[in-house]
């Protein structure tokens, strides 16, 4: 197929002299486009919605979504600043889907940890009103949304007809685990994404935000047996160290992120780029590009 | 949301008093209806298109595709008959996206194993003409592809006006790596996709299987560093005890799988269950599938 080209491209640099004077500029690729962002297309990670989960192999870097979950939110900043995941553990990972962490214990109430002052019972949070929410959408079809997009560096979808936008299932997604009834779930016990995406899970549970760094700490944790990927033994889990707020973090102890503005024209750039790849290995560029294959850059701030 | 579909449901209820006497019975699940298929709908995988990957933590089973990349099958038959990969290892593991396996010395003629009988140089075979090929498509709309669906349990993608069609990168799919030229492959230098369906590989290098079964060995192998995901050091490789054709192995040491059909009145059933979920634990069904979140199920065959 490649080959079909070259007699045209030939054709037409013979066709027009002037091409082979001055050849067009190269279009950057995704890269390049990021190595020459202005520094105001970064957007600073705020201490106070960051947690930072320690485990044995280091530091996952996880950004809360209030604008989308302020209830479970609040609360995932009471437990983490209460330190109610220290020496909890990662209690599940199910191959393509999600790991899970949060207390083993949690059904048995003669051994489940106190969540100490935080709520046990919260609404659910599955979406939200789409006003006043600058959405940033993808032109790109998708099968699960009327429209797809970012919100301040979240995969999103919007339904303008019912005037709602929520978060979308895409890898790194952190969630809130809930039993049958939708209100089960209160924060404490969370999932991420490590799988395909499980975009049928969208508006059916609440997430709470994403993994912003770390990731391959929580992908490559060893999956526990089918059908669910609970662990038979509590020495196959994974110990969390401690979740902590970044703001009670000592300042030199933090880790200075920032994460690319996703309504800046970088991101659209650098996502373009992608959609229509003009790398040499490509032989057929796509034109299309899925919500969840979007990169979501991620730099250390310059001290 | 939920609730809101509750008067209308009391409403059909009272308007129609034969429903009340005999409710219809309950969709089946997706397992419900694995569960009660006729062994007819599942096919036992032929053991000379069978690869066993044995490595440290068990074995990965693969079916070769030869419907679509013959050359690279007949050429992997032969690297496998004669022992290439045995005493190898998986040298790459990129987070979010492939682990590659072969011979981590391949570009140094002075270290590179030998690649025996086989061929050195192959044809790129990315797409192969549609025309032949049962292809049960699927209704749900891809951004990737005209058309997508499955070929004989592999997820593949149609395009009618050109009258092609091709494997799709979904969890699991098996490529042969290349670099610049398109037709660099010779298929020992392998990939399985472990992450979020790389849907713009397709139709760029050559797919030559699947992943039956093991992904999680796979899956879970430690990441190398970014951007490549190439480990550094040659003892952050995963060995490969042995990559064999299942028709080298004695008959009583082989793994006696069988695939659903794709083509099958179970296939679609389940399927369908996957796309509008009955379950309680779902306030709300999609409506829709995307290609890569169809899970293509296996099973031990009775002996």
């Amino acid at each position: 197929m490649p080959m079909r080209r070259l007699p045209l491209l030939l054709a037409c640099l013979l066709a027009l002299p002037t091409l082979q004077a001055a050849e067009p500029p190269k279009p950057l690729t995704s890269k390049e486009i990021l190595d020459a962002s202005p520094d105001a297309d970064w957007r600073t990670l705020d201490p106070a919605n960051t947690l930072y989960m320690d485990v044995p192999g280091g530091r996952v870097v996880i950004e809360l979504a209030p604008a989308f979950a302020p209830e479970h939110v609040a609360n995932i900043r009471t437990l983490a600043h209460e330190g109610f995941w220290n020496g909890l553990a990662i209690y599940r990972s199910h191959d393509n889907f999600v790991v899970q962490f949060g207390d083993a214990d949690a059904d048995d109430t003669a051994k489940a940890k106190s969540l100490g002052t935080a709520k046990t019972k919260l609404p659910a949070e599955f979406a939200r009103k789409s006003a006043g929410l600058e959405f940033t959408r993808l032109p790109d079809v998708d099968g699960w949304a009327p429209q797809v997009g970012f919100v301040d560096g979240f995969p999103a979808a919007r339904d303008p007809k019912a005037g709602e936008a929520w978060l979308t299932h895409c890898y790194g997604a952190l969630g809130a685990g809930r039993g049958g009834p939708p209100d089960s779930s209160n924060g404490s016990e969370l999932y991420v994404v490590t799988g395909q995406s499980p975009r049928q899970l969208d508006r059916n549970i609440t997430l709470v935000g994403r993994v912003v760094k770390g990731m391959e700490l929580l992908s490559a944790t060893p999956r526990g047996p089918e059908p669910m990927g609970f662990y038979e033994k509590a020495e196959e889990r994974t110990p969390i160290t401690a979740v902590r707020l970044a703001s009670d973090v000592p300042e030199n102890e933090r880790v200075p992120l920032q994460v690319l503005r996703t309504d800046s024209k970088t991101f659209a750039a650098a996502t373009e780029a992608r959609r229509n790849r003009r790398d040499d290995w490509y032989v057929r560029t796509a034109g299309h590009i899925d919500l969840c294959n979007v990169p979501l850059p991620v730099r250390e701030a310059k001290r």
